[in-house]
């Protein structure tokens, strides 16, 4: 934790970062369930339909909550590429911890107001959210990638190059996602459930991509020693 | 943590994974504490009866307390004998961490509504989330079982069928409890007070026989070199 | 992490225990704050006077926290003398955490009630819970104590019946602190507030005792190969 | 982590501190969120309105977010420097803790009375919670920098100088801030959102400081083994 290597003092190991981003990405997918409500003041005899009533607030928490899964398994597998930080790294990758610990607001913000003539607005402020996750996620990834020092030495330029193509999915598929809430709202939403379900599948999207498929891993990037 | 070892790149250690859960598991557990209301407007000469009467969100604390930390402890235990993780793995394990997370609500459902006649759907919700919880561990386990190259290497396969038998017990159990609910939500709820309470003492339920018996462990299911 | 030695396979090391421990603390005690009302709907010519009226949650928000803090601090001395852990010893500590992340509610009723005539009985559930967690700060050390396969072998008897001893201040005072509650809550709570600071000057209470006076610690108690 | 060096008992490594004070930092700064409200009483069609209306919490929850996150790259800078904890040092850094965990409470407070009158008092809280944050953190500094055998052996005198002289920039100037409060509450809540921009930039401000500036670091303060 203290150590201090024979390098330049202001790079350091990322464990403390692993550290602290595991921790805000463990809380704000753990605060979601805040936004579905407990119903006190329901009569005992309706509760069933309050119940059922309120689906909005469960398809919510299960779509944000599988999408900051995935970013953390994401974050997770670009962290394996990195060696150390500095400080504009650092703070990067608060401001990536900033856009997602939002997400709890918008989600609620959909729960509440997804039957309602709000939905469109909503939506927006939803797909707004994820759009900045995912486009600060390339930011911290393309200032890790351009700096060679923050990288393993064992990983290859073509990897990185596929890497930062694929990464480029979310900003592209979450904007088209956001656009379309300004014709349709369910839509747009449908689109961001459909993308956290598919990501969470097997051998698909950005994520899987980073270290390119698994057949080559060994060979492939990493000059294993 | 950012160790690439000579093996398949999307294979890495656990370490993370299991900060990330523990961190989860932490911030489930101790959000429970928010269910339980702090009365404000309760005026002086009512608060002792008043705080008397909020007894169904102590006993609700206390028991999805000691059943998330057993949860913890057993997966605590799993991960002991989990070397690696690869990209399914870590998906099913953070599915599994929403099940768990998700716990605080029916908790505050239970809480809100023992004394009038929604009872039976708080209860039936709080069977249902903890079905989904016992469902989702046996998943996360039965999926390392399968994969040899995700368990430490010394553990035999006897002791593995062994884990996955007695591992069942959670789902089946959970499963009667909250079938009971329809018929009794008190029996029901009073079921998952005994079970944590069991689970509790030593020597009991199925965390404990991952390991067999400690008096044969040591030699039992593992070879140690 | 998923190391295991050659010793009983039910025994760990305790580093995934304290992460958990720690991690329940560090919420347990920033979710103090959420105690803290921000006056929402105070219109701005009474804000001044508005937040000068909820001295009792700045002040409760001091005392609990410094409370959680100073038994943290034990918590990290104690755990340099454990070096394995069991079944039962986590048990131990999920219970010792419920009563540490209980702490916002009690510390909310304070609060509320301070100035009206409920704060007899918010100082007695405060002083109640105090108490549960000393009771339970014991009751984890003692079974550690008593079962040396948990101790650091370097640790002698002499050492670990003075802490033993030295640990028992905690139950006993918050004991008083409580019963003076029924007959002056404010005592109770002046009582409350001057030990949590109290304890916290250097080289008072029985957490610095754990280790014997540091003059004599290095060859005191430990034999330092 | 249950390591006992050959040193003092009462010294210890820093790594269970730094996982605290990280959960910490994480959690105050993912409850921040919290205090944007979801507005689930607004009609859907006056719902733009209504979340353009709440601008000051997204402007408080991004100011306040990169505070703490600047706080915690600088206190992840100090630690570098520090190989060991105290009893004494210990609790001062719960005091600083405490002073962070509370920032949520004055960002509330100054997004709720942002446009009426009250404004002058939340920009008066927020302005005295950031300073206190500054004093502690100097008074953390300090403490470690006076004992040397807290420090690792590497650090040199001069360097301990200029990085006690720089972050002594933060207490000044969020004085001058809180000051100005008095006299224009937008003029001071700009100073801090200027300030938590402006520190967000790389090579600016204290926390680069406190290693020395990177081109002279390696050989500058550390005499690297």
């Amino acid at each position: 934790m203290s150590r201090i290597g024979p390098g330049p003092p202001q790079d350091a190991d990322t464990s403390r970062l692993e550290t602290f981003a595991d921790g805000v990405m463990a809380i704000a997918i753990t605060l979601l369930i805040l936004e579905v409500k407990t119903l006190p003041d329901v009569p005992g005899s309706r509760l069933a339909a309050a119940v059922a009533h309120q689906w909005p607030s469960y398809a919510g928490y299960v779509v944000s909550f599988l999408t900051i899964g995935i970013i953390w398994v994401n974050h997770h597998h670009m962290f394996r590429l990195i060696e150390r930080t500095n400080h504009a790294f650092l703070m990067l990758n608060v401001v990536f911890l900033m856009t997602i610990a939002a997400l709890p607001w918008p989600t609620g913000l959909v729960a509440d107001h997804l039957r309602d003539s709000g939905r469109t607005v909503a939506a927006v402020a939803y797909g707004v959210t994820m759009e900045c996750i995912a486009i600060m996620f390339n930011v911290v990834w393309r200032y890790a990638a351009k700096d060679k020092r923050l990288l393993d030495p064992r990983v290859d330029a073509a990897a990185l190059d596929r890497a930062s193509r694929n990464y480029l999915v979310g900003p592209v598929v979450y904007a088209v996602a956001t656009l379309v809430a300004l014709v349709n709202a369910w839509a747009s939403l449908a689109i961001f459930a459909a993308l956290a379900v598919y990501w969470l599948l097997p051998g698909t999207g950005p994520r899987s991509s980073l270290l390119v498929p698994p057949e080559e891993g060994a060979k492939g990037e990493l000059s294993t020693g």
